[in-house]
């Protein structure tokens, strides 16, 4: 596989993200260069843990093989325009953020890990999946083997599919933990521990790693059974009821 | 506590749902008097599991302290009606039936347990949440002290409350499977592995047991980001789109 070995790798951000990251990076063997961020407090702490230096122009990292920008979408733009060129490698981190934003940059790349992070959540890296794109065969392989470092599980995908997968993590996550408000809130309303349904909601996440959410469906609208749907319209109103309304219809119509 | 010790109990239908519980009232001392089903091959195979007789007429409860309707919404009225009158509490196991439908039986009662039983998936009933209701406190107290030699954790509801967390349940269950569905076919129809987005679907379900939903939300809708919502949009369209505008339009709402 033709690749360049990443050895000195230079951090821009010093958010959630840039913390799990940037250690993970550290503690599979490369050199962190520094880390730029617009705040210096927040870079000071991270380079602190990092035992590395805080950069402030980015001419200091004329000799890293990878500059990573773990920085929010709107931000990556602006940055990757601010550094000057390198030799190394600019890749961002973003799902939903084309490759093409980093040009003129000439090897440009992603290194998309596909998690949820927070502050002071420990998240191992191994687990976490991570999608690389390059500009050629070269930048990809590279950033692929340092994924493989971190991770047990690197994948190779286009733009194009990266945005769909960031649509379908919205699904996944946003979407799911929205329902699970509902749940939540109908329980809290009516004087019901929430946590009589956490053995209900693991089964439903457990059960998709052997069947397909298809397989797995069960309920009043994969039944049709109207009966059951219209009780439960006359309990609900509201934001309740419209949801409840447009996705019963919903699953009606997959499941036709 | 004021109740009556059950000590024969049974049992009504010979579904996955009968299957589970009965193995499990038997696990836990009690003796299964019979087993009636509309399709004897059914009631047959069960009580051969059981060790017990097959019941034709209802009447061979007669010494039965509990009878248990382990059958869909539709037939309880029916079976309940058809059965004499005992000195065994009548119950229930459904979410979405009110306890009154086993009138004019004299000691009626609801048995729920709040989890989704597949025929070869194995189950600990002592994880599963029971819900318990009676016509008066000897017969709940009854049913309490029975569900509590099956599981760690069981309440007393009303038929009010227990109808409401049964539209909590379609909520956290089938609604958040028909969103992990979405995920799953937007993955599979840009050949990406759904698998990609198991960890963070864990990560999403694992926060609720420490956060409120509300606490744990992220994404676009939840951060009023209209530059994402509006690219995520675009590559989207039918009842992708529709559910996508719906859903996201509900956030926004509710994290004004």
């Amino acid at each position: 596989m033709n690749s360049e070995e990443i050895k000195k790798v230079g951090i821009v951000g010093a958010g959630n993200l840039a913390w799990h990251l940037s250690i993970g990076i550290q503690n599979a063997g490369y050199e962190i260069e520094g880390v730029y961020n617009r705040s210096e407090d927040k870079a000071e702490r991270l380079a602190t843990k990092l035992n590395t230096r805080v950069v402030t122009n980015f001419k200091r990292f004329k000799n890293c093989d990878l500059v990573l920008l773990v920085v929010s979408d709107d931000a990556i733009r602006e940055l990757a325009g601010e550094i000057n060129q390198l030799k190394a490698i600019v890749a961002h981190t973003s799902g939903n953020t084309s490759l093409e934003i980093l040009f003129p940059h000439q090897k440009i790349g992603v290194l998309y890990p596909v998690q949820s992070f927070s502050k002071h959540l420990e998240v191992d890296l191994r687990e976490v999946p991570f999608l690389v794109e390059g500009n050629n065969d070269i930048v990809e392989n590279s950033l692929f083997n340092l994924a493989s470092k971190l991770s047990q599980e690197v994948y190779k995908i286009t733009s194009y599919q990266r945005r769909r997968l960031h649509v379908a993590a919205v699904f996944a996550n946003n979407f799911t933990n929205h329902m699970l408000k509902q749940a939540h809130d109908l329980c809290e309303e009516n004087d019901i521990p929430f946590s009589v349904l956490t053995p209900l909601i693991d089964e439903t996440v457990s059960k998709i790693k052997t069947i397909t959410p298809v397989q797995a469906q069960t309920g009043p609208a994969v039944r049709h059974d109207h009966r059951t749907i219209e009780i439960h319209k006359k309990l609900l109103e509201g934001s309740y009821l419209k949801l409840y309304e447009m996705i019963t219809d919903d699953i009606k119509q997959a499941y036709k």
